[in-house]
């Protein structure tokens, strides 16, 4: 956890807040500690320790360490959707170019958040699974969107080709983001041309949908 | 477990093994079970009543059950690998295409090992994941090795998309391998079209190594 954030927990400990307050409080600093600790670490008792919030209302708040971890890793899930939300105001192939670069930063920013999601011991046990797959599906979808939106049906192959295409974003973010020589433009033109093959090759009239487009 | 494996271990209770048989034996009943069991229900008390051998027995072999579950993953793995091994008599993409397609064909006849490996609960043990990783790197090296054989240096970013092409694959396997209308020259089709478009996005270059080729 950084000096910061404890600094904060001091602070607050002086402050009453209401029980909706106190727990997305202690969410948030469970958020935060993701960056340099890997969920396993997370304990209830330090968490108490560094929050003065007793293990009776961690119990109460979140039943069990697995309940607070859960809740840190919706939260964790919540912020990089939110971070990443597509710009509507952009065209389908600058949204999608948009969208991308902000996830890639939001990686680089959030590096132990990422990892603790999509590769992190974690990343085995079934709930948090689901929250990621789901995530996952919400990713496909985005993109889906942009077929969606130019009147063109995905067939089942490009619907997978997407899936498979987010796998390889997911994958792409792992080993490149903490590559600091590597600009984001650079890693964005290889996600975006991997897309562009992959419609192409499985549904070419669907490709017009990611096509430059002036802005309306 | 499939009625012939049962009626295999039935056999096999009467035929005394050397141990080093024995264990091979077990390790391939328990590979055998995954094809329609999760790996967390292999139960050493099951296996124990199947094939007729002690518990004792058993836990000389392999000390417990996560012994157990790690040479059936073992196994399963090397099985995977050799099933999908280059034919080196081939020309790059000709070999390339072959080993995608023999790997559609392994995943479609055996979908319960692979999906144990990749996708079920134990692909979150971190002893799963390491022998998996090592399966990943080895799928990454396979291609990588085309390159090296046309005198080509992958660039990092090239390394990095031919990993992420894995992952790609992987995906592609989970969704579209059991889906037994897509034909799995299709599957293929698309796979290579991703690769080769990746390959001209980060290095130009390299693409010469995957070209269409004479066989020498």
């Amino acid at each position: 956890m950084s000096a910061s954030s404890a600094t904060g927990a001091r602070r607050d400990r002086r402050t009453r807040l209401n029980p909706d307050d106190r727990r997305a409080q202690l969410v948030s600093a469970g958020v935060q500690a993701l960056a340099d600790h890997e969920l396993d670490e997370l304990t209830i008792e330090e968490f108490s320790a560094r929050t003065g919030v007793s293990r009776a209302l961690f119990s109460h708040y979140f039943g069990s360490r697995a309940g607070f971890h859960r809740a840190v890793l919706d939260a964790a899930m919540r912020s990089m959707l939110a971070a990443t939300t597509p710009d509507e105001q952009l065209p389908a192939r600058a949204r999608l170019r948009d969208t991308l670069t902000r996830t890639v930063q939001f990686v680089r920013a959030h590096e132990g958040i990422f990892f603790s999601l999509v590769r992190g011991p974690a990343s085995g046990d079934p709930r948090t699974r689901e929250v990621v797959d789901a995530a996952r599906r919400a990713q496909t979808d985005r993109v889906l969107d942009l077929f969606a939106e130019a009147d063109i049906v995905p067939s089942p192959v490009l619907r997978i080709a997407v899936r498979s295409w987010v796998a390889f974003v997911e994958q792409t973010l792992v080993d490149a983001a903490p590559a600091s020589d590597l600009a984001a433009e650079g890693i964005v033109d290889l996600l975006v041309s991997c897309l562009d093959a992959i419609t192409e090759s499985t549904q070419p009239g669907a490709a017009r949908a990611l096509a430059e487009e002036e802005r309306e």
